[in-house]
């Protein structure tokens, strides 16, 4: 408890000075004031982060957090049980789609058994194991408010060892059957959303399987009765894990001012419950892409934030992260290298400020 | 008029064999089916383009068509007239949005001068002038029949030319004051819209300015009547020489079987105007990101695609193609590298298809 403890006490805002600054000079390049969208908003967010005016995110990784979900005793998933701890191994070997992504765009990955139910023999996965996956969440919590802070710490603790090897930002994944089940639960909790429409098809499911699906939830949500206006006890009660390692990610990079990027459905459950954790969370965050689960744009607009791409995604793993950081890559390269009006040889009389 | 004939014979659609086949081995990836969406289906596309199943886009190319318009003397942008020729210039040393992000993206910059009112005296600007500007729309059509046929074949000559250079891809843009204007006139003739949805603030309007351009683009198209069942007769009414070198493009890329990527509004314009002479460049399509601009959702709508980026960019020049160029990159990328099922040990079972 003392480290999430300091954790949320160490977050701050961003440095709204330094922004500032960096948005005076991108409204000084030779543009129409705005009209490079996001990119600029990107790189003015990223001197809010840094504290610097020009930025570059040269050494990037994806922690890719691995558990098991209980709740795949009620047939809310088609993936067979032991999947996640094969797809597990599977990351250290770029056999998965995040990280041939992640090769493409020279992105680390950092594999982590935050709780699969099975024993590894592999050193490129990092032991954080807290249990062999959560309990069954139809027949009591998913694990203890003790299991819960250690896996949110877990996550603390592999940002602040990345942040010692210099890493410039951060993606989130995962690997775990039956997370879409949790993070939707995890979504009606902290919104007041029916699962009727914070609850999607998941890896595939049929019309009855997810009418299942939906009741699980609901009767989870009614039998553990989480406190809204605590994201530890709701993700004790009705989350995971992988949910609980990926809160602790987001909640360390904003520690250590480090900007982190959300996947998808599953990520953005964990990016939800660390800014109900710390508001101030919400400014080193960078969402991907509008993951194609239907809850998404009701995750995305609790969080406050709105994605980049809209690719109809849903695998998950970190996925979206590697293409998330070319964009923000490009917008940090283009805000440092474009010529001022000045430097350009034009007047910015000719365009007006329409903002 | 028998380079555009001949180049409308020859587009043919994408060949669907090449692409089915693409897709089942797509199918065959360690992924749930569909599971990456737009990344799944550029790769498939792009498959049907070349008729191979794995491809890249090592060689790029964005071709920026630069024009007056004549329209600007009514008061439709707050750009002084003699802004198309020095943003032009400046697209060759690397002044502009545009060059900056294709420069960071391995990107080469063709400058078409297709209408600038001014001569230049620059080696990297290719002199395809049809005229010194368009007229003034409010006054007569922007162009005669013959001009915008010449053009539109300009365009084609440049695609033509570049594809002898072993481009893998396209992309569009353009520099030319007052072209937000004749492109939502040249939306709305073509999807029967009124201006008032399909105007924009371009550049930057006042709320006086902005009634002013809506009733400008309405007077033109009541003063013109282009025949919205010719989209060479609705570009030499009410639009510009930069839609319609853009529209050779489309229509060049689409002969040359090569993928050309789509910018922003004024770009689509052209698009939309390409698929209505000939449905099959559809197919040859790779929408970029969805432009601030408020017509361009409609525009998209027309064209029948979905743009990938949601950044809000209202700048032009062709600059939402680089960051489209990493996406694509991307997809191809990861449909090549990825394993199968049996490469990853998995078995396809695991995942249902709900396709």
């Amino acid at each position: 408890m003392k480290l999430l403890k300091e954790t949320l006490e160490l977050i701050t805002h961003r440095n709204y000075e330094a922004e500032k600054s960096a948005m005076k000079r991108i409204d000084s390049l030779a543009k129409p004031i705005g009209s490079l969208g996001t990119l600029e908003s990107i790189a003015a967010r990223m001197a809010g982060i840094t504290g610097k005016t020009n930025n570059r995110i040269s050494k990037r990784n994806i922690i890719v957090m691995c558990a098991d979900n209980g709740v795949v005793e009620e047939g809310v998933s088609t993936c067979p049980k032991n999947f996640a701890a094969t797809l597990t191994e599977n990351v250290t070997c770029n056999s998965t789609g995040v990280t041939v992504l992640s090769e493409f765009t020279g992105t680390n990955v950092t594999v982590v058994d935050i709780g699969v139910d099975a024993v590894f023999n592999n050193p490129s996965i990092i032991n954080k194991k807290i249990d062999m996956g959560t309990k069954n969440i139809l027949k009591g919590p998913a694990m203890t408010y003790g299991q819960a802070v250690s896996a949110i710490e877990a996550g603390i603790e592999i940002v602040d060892d990345l942040c010692t090897k210099g890493y410039d930002i951060f993606g989130t994944g995962e690997m775990g059957i039956g997370n879409t089940t949790t993070s939707a639960a995890v979504l009606s909790v902290l919104s007041g959303l029916s699962p009727d429409v914070t609850t999607g098809k998941g890896a595939g499911l049929t019309e009855e399987q997810y009418e299942n699906k939906k009741r699980v939830i609901k009767k989870a949500i009614d039998l553990n009765a989480p406190d809204s206006g605590d994201p530890v006890d709701v993700i004790s009660k009705v989350g995971g894990y992988d949910i609980a390692g990926m809160c602790g990610c987001f909640l360390g990079a904003a520690k250590n001012k480090k900007p982190i990027v959300i996947d998808g459905f599953i990520s953005s459950a964990a990016a939800l419950c660390a800014v109900r954790l710390n508001e101030n969370v919400r400014d080193y965050l960078f969402p991907s892409h509008l993951s194609d689960e239907p809850g998404s744009v009701y995750m995305m607009k609790e969080i406050g934030l709105e994605p980049m791409l809209n690719l109809h995604m849903r695998l998950g793993e970190g996925s979206g992260c590697p293409l998330a950081f070319q964009i923000i890559d490009s917008a940090l390269y283009v805000m440092e290298k474009m010529p001022t009006f000045g430097e350009a040889s034009l007047s910015s009389d000719a365009y007006v400020d329409i903002r």
